[in-house]
């Protein structure tokens, strides 16, 4: 039983995990683009790949999964996940399961304005978001909307270039300078974030671990805290049933005045995961079962309330790299 | 020999460096205003103390300081480095050295418009910096800088609330909706990190480590490798004896063709740290030896060039915390 992690970039911990969970079961192969990615060195083995952008990109992975006898492959960061999925069937030929959700999913969660239309076509409360500014004026005008609202890149992610407008001249200049920006309202609530396996053989919500975000960090969860309530385990996995993810995800949601609003959904292990695992939800053996063509059993909620997280720096060093 | 590091926060490696160099000859006393900071649980003993701004704060501090005995203290904040400075008497008089460097170079520090006259008026290259945005214009109409430039707060930390502005109409924006901003000129070049120890007995810079810069997240160094220039040696040694400082400082330093800028100095150890400790530079153990009355031999430059420093995240889990 052989793991592929694809761009493990500076996620050792998710590294470690599954070389946990393996333990002498099988091996770990990492990829990054550089020799800079610290987790590729917590691996049994690495590969340094071409840029995902780049042609014949998935035929290089395809050979390593070959060579390697991968039977597992996933990647951890988001504008990969739907060119895997696009190829699972390929991927599929030689043995390998892309642990991940459709390529129309992948698509549709990396589109914070394709996700926005989804929700509101099926009723679930999100943040109001505007591709047009001027439609977003209106509503202002109106009075159906207030400042201040977020101007993010509808594809983006890490809050790179994400700013909080609190007037229409800010909003006009963002415009102004960047293609492909949209209008977000502003959820001022609780922040939460829910780590979710579904699993990939009977399709059903297995795994649930919620925490409270307390402190962000350059878009990721910095300090969080776990808690349980079951009208959001209900809520999430209606929706995840709804919406048809499969394997390893994470949702970030608001709790506002007790309503939860979906905010996005990463069909990936987010930064925060490792919460979840130390906790005691650990995703790695649910896909290692599924692999082995074992489905999981429904255990939802199984930890304690109360544990907090909190992350620090640690230090990869390396000597002698041909870079 | 007991150790004080105020506000530890996140900073886990500078806590475990401290520990590491006393061995067992002394203990590690750790502060945070909160449970949530993962670097106090590293030490051996630790106390949640009040903010840094509240009446009797200092108070506090040194009764933790008769109590455990302390005979050195440091902070890793800089708002906290000049209340140290001030009050270093007070500490004396109980046993307690500061590890520092004097009141008025911490606020120099600390106030990125300060530090630019003083540059200024030295001769050290440096980016040109504006409080007034007409007198910024009046420069750019002249045509003595050039867009883009950075907007931040004069005195901030962390990256926070920095914008890169590539026009008159943002400079002006931005003015208009925060106060304390000040235009900078963007340097671009190679950005370097020095960490340097000047003896605090001596007064003579006995370690410099230096690393380019690859890249930052969230205002911190996330990888970097070492390297060795003797004329930056030079340079550094010259700037740090002119400026007065003493103890632990880090400094940013640019390369733009060929010619050193300074940027920044943080006169406490940066968040870039853990490179030059794990390349060799152990600044714990030279503090050590000056809180036993022992004074530092003159050792700069002894590291590798061509090591690599790379971050990633790793979790402290903490139950049953009465927060």
């Amino acid at each position: 039983m052989n793991i592929l992690i694809l761009a493990a970039g500076t996620r050792n911990k998710v590294v470690q995990y599954f070389k946990r969970a393996l333990k002498d079961e099988g091996t770990v192969v990492a990829t990054d683009a550089t020799l800079l990615g610290p987790a590729i060195y917590d691996a049994d083995k690495y590969y340094i790949v071409p840029p995902i952008t780049q042609e014949g990109y998935i035929d290089v992975i395809l050979d390593i999964c070959r060579k390697e006898k991968i039977e597992g492959a996933l990647s951890l960061i988001d504008p990969e996940l739907s060119l895997l999925a696009e190829n699972a069937d390929r991927f599929k030929e030689i043995g390998t399961t892309i642990i991940g959700s459709s390529y129309e999913l992948c698509e549709m969660s990396l589109d914070k304005y394709e996700m926005f239309k989804w929700l509101e076509a099926h009723n679930y409360r999100c943040a109001g978001s505007w591709m047009d500014k001027e439609e977003f004026f209106k509503e202002v005008e109106k009075g159906s909307v207030n400042y201040p609202v977020f101007v993010k890149p509808a594809r983006g992610s890490a809050s790179i270039s994400i700013s909080k407008a609190y007037d229409k001249e800010t909003v006009d200049l963002l415009f102004n300078h960047e293609e492909g920006l949209m209008v977000q309202e502003f959820l001022d609530g609780q922040e939460i974030g829910a780590d979710v396996y579904i699993d990939m053989i009977t399709g059903e919500v297995v795994s649930i671990f919620t925490k409270k975000k307390i402190k962000m960090r350059a878009g990721e969860t910095d300090k969080s805290v776990s808690f349980k309530d079951p009208g959001l385990f209900d809520f999430i996995e209606k929706f995840v049933r709804e919406a048809g993810y499969r394997g390893q995800i994470d949702i970030d949601i608001f709790d506002i005045d007790g309503e939860y609003y979906i905010s996005e959904v990463n069909p990936r292990f987010g930064g925060g995961y490792p919460h979840a695992y130390e906790s005691g939800c650990d995703h790695m053996k649910l896909i290692i079962n599924n692999l082995k063509g074992v489905p999981n059993e429904r255990n939802i909620g199984n930890y304690d309330e109360g544990i907090y997280m909190m992350k620090y720096n640690e230090v990869c060093i390396r000597k002698d790299l041909e870079i």
